[in-house]
């Protein structure tokens, strides 16, 4: 045990039994909550830190999505499974329901389960939340934050800056000016990332950043449809599209047939992520590459690092983002 | 517990001791291979059976797939996550590699977790490996069955067979007769079915069934692709194909566009599945619903019923098909 109290101190200043504190770290249910809040009060603010005798942690792996609806999600999953199976664990999956953090419910269920380690993907953990996982000595990191998930907390993400640039810079070098961009939630720092890449590489290269060929979207098909109605419908419609993520652009796609704008010809179209299915649509997709398999690998083997007692060189890792031109882009339309 | 013989008596007849039948039935690790399959053959043999005490599962259901690959595990696993969430349960993952029968570990595993249930996801459980959890008082579940999984085997699956027979006549009473079928592996039932439905609509149709439009495929993209391109590029190419399921349809997709055949134009065709992404394609894909979320969620009820002691009515459910007419398909070339 580290910190500046013994578990019977805890229980003393609460005015409980060693027992009930017990229950506490050990995540039973039969506390009641008020108890339970006061003396993870105490365990808290006493810095309390259960060290883990060896092999005390379950041969699990804890993975918590924020949805379990985007088709990149599969890809996450591999990467997680590639890395447990050989190391002899299992994965536990939750969903955060599209909460960006997960219940409370949740984190006593992980407590109790004392897992190996947490990994989270676009679920940010509070504060409490946080302290709780580190008094029971449960490491966690999070890939791709959608937030900011402060300095001490480990994370995976992508160079997000930087696709957003490539992709914008591609259709710049292609020759388009009118170049619009359909973000993705606003309350998701990836999104602002690849928006910001894609205002530099307008700024760098001398054209005007109009914030009326920017579009919020929420990475879904359906937002990409009409934020893509939207712009080509308009007067003086963008030849190019960066759309945030690759499912906006398939919906961008569906808004360009109905309105019988052939792709590249009429419109060039730039996703982000790089799913299977961007090889499979028609025309094949010009895209970011996100490497999410691999960096739920990292992200995975930096928290089983992290449950052997070795620190990480580094809390924040960004894997590298790179364009992979196929066929949706061209140079655009004469006269355009 | 039930059966013929106790702990006990399995021991003495081991040669070993009562410990070590335990450990073999916690699924502990420390206990040599040979021992345990002395002591499993026993349990085995004397119809060993533990009746659990109430609440001495763990909270934990197992979920394990045949490959993690394809883009329709996630509508599975968000079907398995709706039930458990609300009964309070975590869902562990695995998957068996692409195997049809996870291996000895993962049964370990899972005897060592003590889970309340399992749904096993186009895997099948060996005689063994069934007995094993049968004797710990495990129920399991398989959804849309690859193989044949014995009649005493809980399993929900699809009308697969009615599927292939109402994807065939919806190209027929559009005019087509040379309709072709791209099949999955052969050693899946559910691909068996298909075909076989296909077949039964071209003879209920008095249109010979023709071998060589018949081609081989394993579900995957590449494949449909392939005998895409084969069935295409023949002399008397069909007007029409069944494509088995989604992906092929992809797959077969491209082979059009590469030989510069339009769909529904010169070309219909026909899925099996439909994935979220096939109303995304262009055109909008055609293809038999298989309800795969529903399927899950069925599979998990049927679980939780039987650790709960309830015997279902029935230990096989097969969940309706549906035909989904969108933009893939229509009247074929005139002239042919």
């Amino acid at each position: 045990m580290t910190g500046t109290a013994t578990l019977a101190e805890i229980a003393r200043e609460a005015g409980v039994s060693a027992p009930t504190v017990s229950k506490v770290l050990n995540g039973r249910a039969d506390v009641a909550p008020a108890t339970r809040e006061r003396v993870e009060e105490l365990l808290r603010r006493h810095g309390y830190r259960r060290r883990r005798a060896t092999g005390h942690a379950a041969p699990l792996l804890e993975l918590v999505f924020h949805e379990l609806e985007s088709p990149w999600a599969m890809e996450v999953i591999r990467g997680v499974e590639n890395v447990v199976r050989e190391a002899g664990l299992s994965v536990v999956l939750s969903e955060s329901s599209g909460r960006l953090s997960p219940g409370q419910s949740w984190v006593d269920g992980v407590v109790a389960r004392r897992p190996t380690g947490v990994v989270l993907v676009l679920s940010g953990l509070d504060r409490v939340q946080r302290e709780q996982l580190t008094s029971r000595d449960i490491p966690f990191v999070v890939v791709d934050p959608a937030g900011d998930p402060g300095q001490e907390v480990p994370a995976v993400g992508a160079t997000n800056w930087n696709g957003g640039l490539a992709a914008t810079r591609h259709l710049l070098e292609l020759g388009h000016r009118r170049i619009a961009v359909i973000a993705g939630p606003a309350r998701m720092m990836c999104s602002r990332a690849r928006v910001d890449g894609y205002r530099a590489a307008l700024e760098t290269a001398g054209v005007p950043f109009d914030p009326a060929l920017v579009r919020d979207g929420d990475f879904h098909h359906e937002a990409g449809y009409r934020a893509g109605l939207e712009l080509l419908r308009g007067p003086d419609r963008p030849t190019a599209v960066f759309t945030g993520n690759d499912l906006q652009a398939l919906g961008l796609y569906q808004a360009a047939r109905e309105l019988g704008l052939r792709i590249p010809d009429d419109l060039s179209v730039v996703g982000f992520d790089d799913l299977p299915l961007a090889r499979w649509v028609g025309p094949p997709l010009t895209t970011v590459r996100q490497p999410l398999t691999e960096m739920a690998e990292v992200a995975t083997r930096m928290v089983l690092d992290l449950a052997r007692g070795t620190r990480p060189s580094t809390l924040r890792v960004e894997l590298a983002t790179t364009l992979v031109e196929r066929s949706s882009t061209a140079a655009p339309p004469v006269g355009r």
